[in-house]
């Protein structure tokens, strides 16, 4: 967050950086007052920066006189590479899993220490999950996560670890014993489970995509109910990643190349 | 775009949002040089915002040194409630839409005088469309346009009109008369066409979604290859979109109430 600088020293470009920073998916509205505290900006000048956003079309004023991201945020942050180019080319064939599964089919990445989900797809009678598109889980409680941990460099597994194995469920991996072992078999079957350990009646197979270079670029996801079979899926995810990855491989020329 | 303001009066803040606005669908990598020409600012100034941007993560430095948005600006983005919420609520029945054809389902709404592109779908068997996620394509060209221009308040079409009616392909309407004309009967049958208007190849067949109170919220299509039938596919779009529209009024009152 922007907001845990000090007055003194910030620049202008700083402070509407702060404001814009103190939206997030658990405060995606607010009132001036509290833009204001979380930015640590006077009142005053948090309203002046707000008419530039709003004017701008970065946020917009609900009716009631809060504050929301608007569609011209939405269109920029819409050109993010990582996003758009990833989701993109893996898109279509989450798809396919999707018509051939009718589960949901989930798309993350790695952000510090968290799995930022890209998208997901599911249609309405999929089992609901806890994912947002955009929002991010724990590492060490989801298959994407694993995926994530078994893939990245072995610092990775050590900062989570440090942090401490939050307890999301009762079925939760929370010790680091347990949860290396668990890494250990991701790695050796390029498939990662989380049988209601993230939320419980949901079960979930993740497998790896990975760059020209061998290096992991992101984890795609069936989530089901907990009571199906997800081993059943594993064949399928793990097809639709190897063909996101093959796919990315024939784009990569032209991708370099671009511009 | 913001970088059509002068120099003189324009705040700190002003210069950032105009350092961001310079992106765009067709410009998401850029030099310092072409950023700076862009945002009608010097260099300098240009370098300094864009080390803070880049600090923050709202835009990142590519290894070539160019510069392209951040994965923290699409996180942030990702947030504007009227792309966040209609999708989420749409996106199960356009699932069901896409596993029912097998063809590429679209969800616009209006954005001032264009087409906005909030959520597109398709498999691997899809036709191709020149449709980006976050992209805008002309109204009068477009199936989910002709839906909006129909729907929206007289004044729009005016607005368009005046503008000159884009050739874009061939076979796109350019006659203001037989636009008015095309519009009543989209009035009439609540689906719209467009048959190789947009892009040479493809079809589209397009439905409104209303709000509670009557009024248009967005436009849901199925743009095929323009060698199939599309009107067969005209009663499942238009009852996805009625089942859209049904779910969001189910939802207003704790919408409305919502925070």
């Amino acid at each position: 967050m922007g907001g845990n600088t000090r007055e003194v020293g910030r620049t202008s470009a700083s402070r509407l950086l702060a404001v814009l920073g103190v939206f997030s998916a658990a405060q995606p509205v607010l009132t001036l007052s509290e833009i204001a505290e979380a930015s640590e900006l006077p009142a005053s000048t948090a309203h002046r920066l707000l008419g530039e956003l709003v004017e701008w079309g970065a946020l917009e004023r609900t009716s009631d006189g809060h504050y929301q991201v608007g569609l011209r945020l939405w269109r920029i942050g819409s050109l993010a590479p990582q996003q758009r180019d990833l989701r993109a080319v893996a898109l279509p064939f989450m798809e396919d899993l999707y018509a051939a599964t009718h589960e949901n089919v989930q798309l993350a990445i790695r952000d510090g220490k968290k799995a930022l989900y890209l998208d997901k797809i599911g249609g309405t009678r999929s089992v609901d999950t806890v994912t947002k598109v955009a929002g991010r889980l724990p590492l060490h409680a989801t298959g994407v996560g694993k995926i994530i941990l078994a893939f990245s460099e072995p610092e990775l597994l050590h900062l989570v670890v440090e942090d401490g194995l939050e307890r999301c469920t009762p079925h939760t991996i929370t010790m680091p014993g347990r949860l290396a072992e668990t890494l250990r078999r991701v790695r050796a079957d390029h498939v990662a489970y989380s049988r209601e350990e993230m939320t419980m009646g949901a079960a979930s197979v993740a497998a790896p995509i990975f760059g020209v270079n061998a290096q992991l670029l992101a984890s795609l996801a069936i989530v089901a109910h907990s009571s199906s079979d997800v081993e059943r899926f594993a064949p399928a995810v793990r097809t639709a990643a190897l063909s996101v990855g093959r796919r990315l491989a024939d784009l990569s020329a032209p991708v370099s190349a671009r511009r």
